[in-house]
């Protein structure tokens, strides 16, 4: 048989979908399964822009422009002023997702063996971008003990080598809830300065804050104009995840003319998804208003729930709708498998996320899992419980003969 | 200023994008534009899929699976019986376009170095990703004097290094119209599984077949399961551009879970374009008959005049909807831009594409351009009589002085 790639052996499996034909598997026990392992929220995307799909008058469903339509990039410019982001609609790349605005960025600053710095735990996907484009990841450790603080500017100045082309962050975190403050923001916006690196700031969540504080894009950083890379979606923000569009948004026009290239490479984002992606952008404060609500609603029962139960550490997330949990469990990969196929309290069970896939250094994430708070309030009680009893139980057996896991047995951590 | 990466540098810019300005400032001084460059058909899209579109009940446009969803995949598996091609769902990973598909399928056969040999001219954008994913093309050139026929076997067979991973076609051909035979497919097949290469075919235009000749895909060769790579699109087939939906097929699935592992990475492709392109499957056969004889009417008209044209050299193309054309011209890049910044016809002019950018050899394509038969007859009738006045015009003048083109005077071909 013809050899595949070394970067197709290298690319990490999506570290959720190992699990899903466990999750299925329970499904036809009759075992209700609750997930909290993925980001896809239950909200109603806005009536505006389904409409505007519904109502649509194409009779030739054409190409767009490979940037994204001029029209559509004009209204995110507009849109853009209401968070204090100046830039025209030349600084906007309209892509398909966010996925594929971060796949560009790293594609257009770094060659094969060039590294980027990221804080970690990460999206994880960051690793998949990365090893698809052949850019290392160096890690910089943020650790539950601290609230996933950001670790010192030091640290980050230490890890900056010849190969460094960029420092990439996620602002809020997935999947910690992480939110960067101004000080810190402006601090990694001078460390890229002075050494000429770009700063990526993955700002998909920018909506999702909590506790009446406020966010702060890199785009607001003034004398950033050359080094500053935005990368955003409509997938969270108008739980539209389906749409597939995002945009690059960045004042360096050699940085974007570069993106460009890549973005004819693949012809045009998809034009459906743009007529709704354009009329989301007259969705009312209010549509938002009650999302952040809710969700900070979630993320209060979610913590308070968690904090209950022995021996479980987790963090309070100020942004996004995940947050890491550390559970007094052997190994999470083990765990978040025994809970599907082994384990029903009332025939219902619950599906987590193993953490190690959000590292570059995987041990660092053996202990913990993400939840995502993407339920309703009784369905994260509920499934709360569920992990509480999981997790009692799970002290107690014998882990060697339980599960058919290729896990070894281990320690109780 | 922070440093671009060398693939971005080299990534090509689309060889017709460069002419735009030119065009827009053309219409803007009152000419009309003939777009003769563009493979966007004016052909209506399927009722049944803008239908499905307009009345689908989503309220949460919510990510589908990677792979695309499975009841679509079932019937893509079902259509393709029509054409003596046999695979399952689990065979067909549906992308975000062709464009992605040929991503996918580079990133997971070759890695930086590595080779793929393609007869050229091809489709510009092989280049693209190539550079993109670091990978060599190595051309095996097809000529217009040979009616762009298939190069001796053996021809492939010498440029085979321990480098090479695969063998590249697109049948029937973009920008050539070459519709290979199933001898040859089969010789190819031969010599991928002697080799133990991977065979790609690039079949996206497989409906656009003209004079009675059927389509022959490599996925009907008899054992080349673990060699056959088959790219497919709705965009062309079903006038859908703007979907962005098309897929991989393979039996060979450890190719088929590398390519899922790059899918993870971009979590779906677009939700609403899935629902047109599942619905176009039940596009009914006349609508083809009708294109199919459209096109080809179209393509006997433009063959027709353009031979009428001195010292204008064009093959008969078989399918898809693309001739190239060699002129007598000293340079098709300052003939193409000359035709849109300062010659008109009656206050008419033409767009073409320049072919150099279908070459791995740019030089070969220096006196041609592509030519797309995407206008109704009337407009090809008058697009090829502009053509003719412009070439009898261009023969006179002085190039250096008439164009504010970085390209030099030279002799006419």
């Amino acid at each position: 048989m013809p050899s595949i790639s070394l970067k197709g052996h290298h690319m990490p499996e999506s570290p959720v979908r190992k699990l899903v034909p466990f999750a299925e598997n329970a499904k036809k026990r009759g075992i209700k399964v609750y997930h909290l392992n993925i980001g896809q929220p239950d909200i109603k995307t806005p009536q505006i822009a389904l409409d505007a799909v519904k109502n649509n008058r194409i009779d030739v469903l054409a190409y767009s422009r490979s940037e994204g339509s001029e029209i559509y990039r004009k209204k995110i410019a507009m849109h853009y002023k209401k968070y204090h982001i100046q830039v025209t609609h030349d600084d906007i790349l309209v892509t398909t997702g966010g996925s594929e605005a971060l796949f560009f960025t790293l594609s257009s600053i770094a060659d094969a063996g060039d590294e980027i710095i990221i804080p970690e735990p990460f999206y994880a996907n960051y690793n998949s971008f990365s090893i698809a484009s052949g850019v290392h990841i160096v890690p910089v450790t943020s650790k539950i003990d601290t609230n996933f603080d950001l670790p010192p500017i030091s640290e980050f100045e230490q890890l900056i080598s010849d190969k460094t082309k960029a420092i990439l962050i996620c602002n809020p975190g997935n999947p910690t809830g992480y939110l960067y403050t101004k000080e810190e923001i402006h601090a990694l916006a001078q460390l890229a300065k002075k050494h000429d690196l770009f700063l990526i700031a993955d700002e998909v969540y920018r909506d999702f804050i909590y506790d009446n504080t406020e966010h702060y894009s890199i785009l607001r950083e003034s004398e950033l104009e050359e080094h500053a890379i935005m990368i955003d979606s409509v997938s969270k923000k108008y739980s539209m995840c389906g749409a597939r569009i995002g945009c690059i948004v960045s004042r360096n026009n050699t940085f974007i003319a570069t993106a460009l290239k890549f973005a004819q490479a693949r012809l045009s984002p998809p034009t459906y998804a743009q007529i709704a992606s354009e009329a989301a952008l007259d969705t009312p404060q209010e549509y938002f208003d009650q999302i952040i609500k809710e969700y900070s609603d979630r993320r209060n029962t979610l913590i308070t729930e968690l904090q209950k139960i022995p021996h479980v550490k987790v963090t309070q997330p100020k942004g996004a709708f995940y947050c890491i949990a550390e559970l007094p469990i052997c190994d999470a990969d083990h765990f978040a498998q025994w809970l599907l196929e082994k384990y029903h309290y009332k025939h219902e069970t619950v599906m987590v996320a193993p953490a190690s896939g959000f590292y570059s250094n995987t041990a660092f994430g053996k202990y913990q899992v993400r939840i995502a708070y993407v339920l309703n309030k009784d369905s994260i009680i509920k499934a709360v419980t569920i992990l509480k009893h999981a997790l009692d139980e799970y002290r107690y057996i014998d882990h060697e003969k339980t599960t058919t896991s290729s896990v070894a047995s281990c320690d109780i951590h």
